[in-house]
């Protein structure tokens, strides 16, 4: 008998006939002689309709209600899908966040798991019911109710699958699992059957958005293996885990995009020691999400800092700059550039096979596209390039590591 | 400074419009230097919503789980309440049945208030703020979420006065107050200003359905004075309260009327101890709600039982009947009769003033209307008559003792 935690996302509850669905793929675990914990979000829909009625009542509504309010939901999901388990003949319980002992900390509408008392699902569990718990959800330290934010039911279910030491935890969604590239966009892109923490933590973070890189950063803490597969069929889908030696084998595990990006540079900064933070921390205090950050010397002696940005963040980057510009001095000047995107290789291999870089950007290079700023990481190459190249750079860097080739097999490097 | 309580309805919340329009009356009452707690019903329709959803996913849906949905309804009219406050620069905080301090008992669905502990909602108003707190919902002693019932957040408003010893507790509604009588029927209807606890629970189980009993006996219970007025205007209502000697100067406080009415009989009852219990337990088993209890022995020596209840429940009571009237022998016959309708006198002076009911009767029997059954208790007698002779009968007996008089003053009786 295995302990199976599984996480529905709102799309997969987004109507009643979905949500027997669900009931039904519970059922069968279950019948197969499972305990099973489903960890579900609210009805597809539900959410922005509550936020909806927030903003109309106020131009900046309390985050401690938005809590309150937000978090009746994933409250009502759970009290469905157990009606439809009980429908099929079985014993279902629903407990909400504070029932699954969720602790958090931090802000209203942002909260971060620091404890898990899971004492009542056990015990519903070892009486033999299926538990459903309310993703996105806690009881703040000091006793207010308290949501997760964005990811944050991925971020219980792996929480709850730590809690219960799960030997299983399956993030269903609409998607079949991680894949080496964008299917729309790389069309041999294939799904990884397996990946490290930190691999994907780098895909999640370089744009293929299937899961938020805190849930993953907590299941690396915890040492929580999980899989991501599909909702709607019973493919297998990306076992994400500890790294081991045999993954080592495969150079490149996937390609990640990421489009609308833009770069700022800031020229014509005195060297001297403190610059750099004061430009960063002015960024930080905007709330601003910068990407890569790059910073040289020019020939005039003077240093030259870029950071790319979702193109929408640009407004606001500009604006948190201009107090810090007067400081810096007279020749400092902003430079914008739009319409650029990014393109980044991530792989654990290339810890231990050299000319990653050198092979990508030949790659590039043959094909003619050009390539604007680099950053690397011990598992990552990242490159700028023309947004309007991005969809052929995918397809060529792709293609140069091989990733079409069968799951696991060694490309040549 | 006065601690207020009021209670806002389904209604009155049920629009973001009307969610202003409670802020704005709450912002008032604060701005007078009140101290302000207000208890909230969901929004009108939300709670039919969420029944209607169960009622689809399941034919029989778990109460458990019916408490974990319907709970969600008040969570997020406290909050959005709050929101709309805050918009008007009020400082406000909601509290969830849970932080409200609200313990219960009883069956799911079915929630009884057992106990109180309302730190939280001191401690808010101690620091200035409003306190919106949801209806119907509290937490049972084994810790689960538990909603009230009928009329669940009228108890809610009680118990909250009760606990923090209010000065004041209003419940708003659409009608202005209670009335001598139903102004739809009797037109020269007037409102009570004051009524007595006893009377008001007679008026409501007499078909004034203004309020539950349970509130109205919790209120007794714990001496909390409230007053029943509109949330659409500033009209005084009607304030219900302990029975005082000024009160006793007027004889009858209301006629109420109770349409479609049934009666079933059960002849030839064996007059021998414990037959009357076995019927009536037969019926509570059924859970059927049986309203007036009448019998007498018979020329035969054979007792008969009459009962009148809501033509609704008639099938379910003659269904209860089958298996004890087989038991009880072969000369028993149950009798029935439905399209009757229940008209009562109510009022604490009764005690005082004999002749009430050679009144009521006189004035019936003038108008040519035949009386069915009879009733009695201290403060009240009800009748029954036809149904469509039940209009007919309430002027005529409002009229008989007064009740279009001016307020207060002492009627000939």
């Amino acid at each position: 008998m295995a302990l199976i935690v599984q996480k529905y996302g709102g799309t997969s509850v987004g109507s009643l006939d979905r949500i027997r669905n669900v009931a039904q793929r519970i059922k069968r675990l279950k019948d197969e002689g499972n305990q099973v914990v489903a960890v579900v979000s609210a009805m597809g829909g539900v959410t922005n309709k509550l936020i909806e009625m927030a903003n109309e009542l106020s131009s900046d509504p309390a985050e401690r209600e938005l809590d309150v309010l937000l978090s009746t939901g994933e409250q009502q999901s759970i009290a469905l899908v157990s009606m439809a388990l009980h429908e099929l003949g079985v014993e279902a319980a629903s407990v909400t966040g504070r029932q699954a002992g969720i602790t958090t900390t931090g802000n209203h509408t942002r909260g971060r798991i620091t404890d898990m008392e899971p004492a009542l699902m056990q015990q519903y569990l070892e009486e033999g019911k299926v538990v459903i718990c309310a993703g996105f959800q806690g009881i703040r330290d000091d006793g207010l109710i308290h949501t997760l934010g964005r990811g944050g039911s991925d971020l219980t279910a792996i929480a709850v699958a730590a809690a219960l030491k799960a030997d299983l935890c399956q993030i269903l969604t609409d998607v079949d699992g991680v894949y080496t590239s964008d299917p729309r966009v790389v069309k041999d892109a294939r799904k990884i059957p397996e990946i490290s923490y930190d691999e994907m933590l780098e895909m999640a973070s370089s744009g293929s958005k299937v899961m938020q890189s805190r849930s993953v950063e907590f299941a690396k803490k915890y040492g929580v293996v999980f899989e991501v597969r599909s909702s709607l069929n019973d493919n297998p889908g990306t076992i994400v885990t500890e790294e081991h030696d045999q993954m080592e084998s495969v150079v490149i595990r996937g390609v990640s995009i990421e489009r609308s990006q833009a770069r700022v540079t800031v020229t014509g900064i005195p060297d001297t020691p403190g610059m750099s933070a004061r430009i960063l921390s002015c960024l930080a205090e905007a709330e601003t999400n910068i990407d890569m950050i790059i910073s040289n010397i020019a020939h005039d002696g003077l240093a030259r800092h870029s950071f790319t940005m979702h193109s929408n963040d640009l407004g606001r980057v500009q604006a948190a700059l201009k107090p810090v510009l007067a400081e810096i001095g007279e020749n400092s000047q902003v430079e914008t550039e739009a319409g650029i995107a990014k393109l980044s290789c991530v792989g654990i291999g290339m810890r231990s096979h050299s000319g990653v870089a050198a092979k990508m950007f030949e790659a590039l290079g043959a094909a003619g596209i050009n390539i604007g700023m680099i950053t690397t990481s011990e598992i990552k190459i990242a490159v700028t390039v023309e947004e309007s190249e991005i969809e052929r750079a995918a397809n060529v860097v792709h293609n140069a590591f091989g990733l079409e080739g069968t799951p696991g097999k060694l490309n040549p490097s």
